[in-house]
């Protein structure tokens, strides 16, 4: 079952004839493609003001099913965050130009600056890491675990059937993570996280392994289907770099080539390296040796003892720390799902130790109607430079996070959920009040009032004398599991009747126990 | 008491030399006017990039504690909306340029736009209205009812004193409402809502009604203090005009005067009517005696029997309209905080019938240290023809909602907060796990990997061998009200220690019955 953990009860709608008519009242609109721009033929001729209906490119509206969809999504990923003790922040969504200039390499083009209107000159975000470094350095902060949730914006060349847009969302909790930084493939990789980090000078590895353990849990929880989280640490990858005669100068380039490696072949990479990248043949074949390589425990060893990566300090580092990462990982119950993969570089400038990166499996019998790609779900890294760019002085504050690619989950589900035909709830109505018939408004207004007062979601028609049948009907189109009806006999039998709307059972309830009986009903 | 109903159990720290710990590692910065932007001594002399620490005039960085305070409050909003049955959207905070113009009169001066960086030209989102409205058009939706929260965008002299930013919260429930529109008078008195809204043909004032019922159980619910609701109609204040010789040019205008009188003597608005509006000293006068009455449904009956407003026809509607409404709101019970104020205009071009605004009441007995003005706290009203400006064919939906004003109660709440010590939790962990010894870093990660496994919220700090003492301080610091603590002893009886942090009681627990004590014990 690929199905979100229902987090609120019943909220999702059984499939049939009646949930079909939702759509007449909340539309499921998938795409937005179905409504072309609308303008008056000419252009700026004298016609007057004329409406465009459309939201800008490689952006769109979210009705109600995806919010509610993405809601649940946000709620499940927010839960994890808090469960391992951090807490939100929030920055706003402009930012000094100057604060991202100069932090994203050639990316920054994609960049959405504001028009110069008098006053500082501003941008939107382009990331939560880079604004979290500023906040860092901006107030002293040395140490906290944090996660933030919020939109980013990116003048990227929108892909939105694969779920990459231009406002997307971004979050997770980390310690001062820079990712997607100057590197296209990074960008293209992975793009739409919430974001958690930890920030601190802690002992080696323990942050770090948490916010695996946070990736595991979340896509375990969200049963997205099988996952595998790869991890390599930048150290290990620049000590392979130098063993194999690469200048330094070369490390970051280089590292964005052997990124490709899980789109395409090695031949591919090995002849980007050499013609490209201006990397010597047998320079390339040695870092192919390395970083086609991928394991568990057992590689580690194996590395620890290779005659040139043992003599190199950094390689030596950072195959220390990934046994360590994965003793604790063994601890935490989830190296079944970890592999360290040399091919993973996530070619940014400030990763400085781990980086890893989720992907999911494809699954043969997988019954969805068009399968799609949707590359890493979650990743991040170790970034402890960062936090420095903005200090006066700077003071370093080293980092770890970990950022979930939220909108491509969520492009996941929505395919899911067209192939399968399921309907989520876009309400959570608990009880429509209903009239069997005219002159009964008051009675309605009255009985509405008191379940609003003690707490229970409740509806009505905005009718003066809605038919009885419309008004069932709309609990079945809208999945309402129970009405309240009031009619003259009931009040003068100071009852209301409650009707199961699945079963159409109908019950007496004295009025002073409707409340009571409404909770019973419902508990889960 | 004027506090938040506390969403989570225990979220309020005590007050004490202990929660004071807290500022050490999470901040609670109420301004951010601590931190100057820090620059490099010349302006664009050679010596490199030196970073400028702001964030954007007029916006600000949302701390753990903030953030906390207003997730709460939001939360306690978007119950309150749900309860009510409202559906969920999002809209793109980028809008075309061209969506925005025109909908905002001379207001347009204050929207943020993007730079003509190739491709179609953007803005950002200046309310949550117009999206709507586009959205309702484009997606050709008669019958909705939702609520949206989200940021808007205006480039206004920030008060942020008063709680006046220019990036804040909107959010409300609203059946597509033109809040803000032509007069700067409107935008001053209150900008930052959450909106829910009802769009639909429905009998007249029963959604109306639910709008005051929704401002009212939020008001109640966030113990803000002693309010009122002041409702009129725009059909009554436009058959004022008419009856007092106004040419129907001057109505918005008028409007936007008569709306000040919330805040400046008659006189004034009267001066303002006859020197600057050009109107007759007659008419001003007639206009006067209108335009400060205030009452309840007896001064709706003297209105309906009075020989000039009878005779006009929208005032005859408009005041029959509010009698209806006068009759729901009796049967919600909630006339006492209603008050029929014919000095309410609210000034925008848009609003068509029943207008609102909830002000909270000064009290004398307030200890506060700074009291503040924040002016209305919500308001918004019907506006039947913003979405038939969107449509190709000029259909019409007729919509009315409800804006909450997050950014000023989260001012108030700030403020109280601030002045009474209190102080809110930023996490919700529930346990701390501790060890009181060395060498036990694993027990505690196999521990706290079990803990979170069975969904319990739990911390443990990132040092190999921390001192108990420090372990037991951060419980106290952040508020954490169990430690399960393993040491030597306590893994050989397959026992962990639980101990309750404020009453320092210890308990030996069975390893296996841990979960369900920690269920037990944090029960509310």
């Amino acid at each position: 079952m690929l199905r979100l953990v229902p987090l609120v009860a019943g909220w999702v709608l059984p499939v049939g004839p009646t949930a079909a008519q939702l759509n007449q009242v909340r539309a499921w609109p998938l795409g937005y493609g179905g409504l072309l721009p609308w303008r008056a033929a000419t252009g700026s001729a004298g016609g007057g003001w004329r409406p465009v209906l459309k939201t800008p490119k490689g952006t769109r509206d979210h009705p109600p099913a995806h919010t509610a969809l993405r809601d649940r999504l946000l709620a499940a990923v927010v839960t994890c965050f808090k469960r391992h003790g951090a807490a939100a922040i929030d920055t706003p969504v402009l930012e000094l130009r100057e604060t991202l200039m100069g932090k994203y390499g050639e990316d920054a083009k994609l960049i959405y600056e504001l028009q110069d209107q008098g006053g500082e000159l501003l941008a939107l975000r382009y990331d939560l890491t880079v604004p979290f470094a500023r906040y860092l350095a901006m107030n002293k902060i040395t140490n906290m675990k944090r996660y933030h949730i919020a939109k980013v914006y990116r003048r990227d060349n929108p892909a939105t059937t694969r779920g990459r847009y231009r406002e997307f969302y971004h979050c997770g909790m980390w310690f001062a993570e820079p990712k997607y930084l100057s590197c296209a493939r990074s960008l293209c990789c992975f793009f739409c996280p919430q974001d958690f980090d930890i920030a601190g000078q802690f002992d080696p590895m323990i942050p770090d392994a948490e916010c695996l353990k946070i990736v595991h849990e979340i896509l375990s929880d969200l049963q997205l289907g099988d996952f595998l989280i790869k991890v390599n640490d930048r150290r290990i990858l620049n000590g392979i770099f130098a063993v194999c005669g690469i200048p330094e100068s070369k490390f970051i380039t280089t590292c964005c080539t052997v990124d490709k490696l899980d789109k395409v072949p090695w031949e591919e990479v090995r002849s980007e390296m050499v013609e490209e990248k201006g990397l010597s043949p047998e320079a390339a074949d040695h870092i192919g040796e390395y970083v086609q390589l991928h394991g568990g425990l057992e590689l580690i060893e194996r590395l620890l003892q290779d005659p040139k990566l043992s003599q190199n300090k950094l390689a030596k580092e950072g195959l220390g720390d990934m046994k360590l990462l994965f003793e604790y990982l063994t601890l935490f119950g989830i190296t079944g799902k970890i592999s360290f993969d040399l091919s993973l570089a996530r070619g940014l400038d400030y990763y400085t130790g781990v980086i890893f990166e989720a992907v999911l499996l494809q699954q043969e019998n997988e019954r969805v109607e068009e399968p799609m790609s949707v590359g890493s779900v979650a990743g991040g890294g170790r970034y402890d430079g960062l936090v420095g760019m903005f200090d006066p002085k700077g003071r370093k504050v080293p980092c770890v996070g970990v950022s979930i690619g939220i909108e491509r989950i969520f492009s996941i589900l929505e395919q899911r959920m067209k192939a399968s035909g399921e309907k989520v709830r876009t309400t959570e109505t608990q009880v429509l009040v209903a009239t069997p018939h005219k002159h009964l408004l008051a009675a309605r207004l009255k009985l509405i009032s008191e379940l609003w007062g003690a707490g229970i979601k409740a509806e009505m028609l905005y009718k003066k004398d809605p038919k009885l049948l419309k008004q069932l009907q709309y609990c079945e189109d809208t999945g309402i599991p129970l009405a309240a009806i009031v009619g003259e006999q009931e009040l003068t039998d100071g009852v209301v009747k409650l009707r199961d709307v699945a079963t159409r059972v109908e019950v007496d309830i004295p009025r002073e126990k409707l409340v009571d009986e409404i909770r019973r009903r419902l508990e889960p």
